[in-house]
């Protein structure tokens, strides 16, 4: 089994239309409102979600052109291998966001701190559990250094 | 676009050949050791990853059967909305875990904190940078109460 085919489970809709001007990460997408449009089929998955804060999405990058291994990020000049980054240019297109649970309502999530284009296909919804999530490390590579300002950070067009 | 098809990057290998006696978190896992066996045509892509102590795997979960989107999961006893948990019986079989980097050496990558079967196919590697992926919270949904003792929990065989 060489490819894996998954199921578009519903779109995310963003503030985001075009990649110049995101949100690098959601932790730089603070308070800025999207949601979740399920489709209805999957509803009954979301009973109980609503008892937690955080979420992890894991959505495809739809609009992504080919894929790089080197790839230079947002935060350096340097180019790095690209599954040392978080770029959107990889092999598989898959991004993964944590972002705040507003509210359930039948197949729609309100979230917050959302860093995707409008339109994203959803793919995976898992509750955020600090218990299972959290990690402390001062080993964070490259990334050492230049993630002081991460919330004034914007996306600019070199991915598209 | 209903499907989204992805590409096997490589395999994960682990001591657990079944699912029973697995752990069912990577926090649950501490030390157990297992190794990315990434295809040689994205070597490349792992310029630079040994700078990290931790990383995000995203694999398929190959050995599920069929998805449900009412599960009882193995710290509970009430049925509960499958995306308001970590179960594996999900509409895309997604697995995500954080496990310790121990070394690379061309296209293979040395990790501890193991909780897949052994062969699970490679989706893809991001680093785990605290100040992207960590957040605070209490509220955790049904998992309040449950997770103790995570590390001496293992899976059986419900999920097959």
């Amino acid at each position: 089994m060489e490819t894996i085919t998954l199921s578009r489970l519903g779109l995310i809709h963003t503030p985001f239309t075009t990649f110049a001007g995101m949100p690098i990460q959601s932790v730089g997408a603070k308070g800025i409102a999207g949601w979740i449009d399920l489709d209805p089929r999957y509803a009954d998955g979301l009973r109980d979600l609503d008892g937690f804060e955080y979420l992890h999405l894991i959505y495809y990058l739809d609009r992504m052109s080919e894929a790089k291994l080197i790839v230079t990020p947002f935060l350096d000049n340097t180019p790095r291998g690209v599954f040392a980054t978080r770029s959107p240019k990889r092999p598989n297109a898959l991004g993964l966001s944590i972002v705040r649970l507003v509210a359930v309502n039948g197949s729609r999530v309100d979230i917050e701190d959302v860093d995707m284009l409008d339109g994203t296909p959803l793919l995976d919804i898992k509750p955020y559990v600090p218990a299972f999530d959290v990690r402390s490390t001062e080993r964070i590579g490259w990334f050492a250094g230049k993630i002081n300002h991460i919330d004034q950070v914007r996306s600019d067009d070199r991915f598209i």
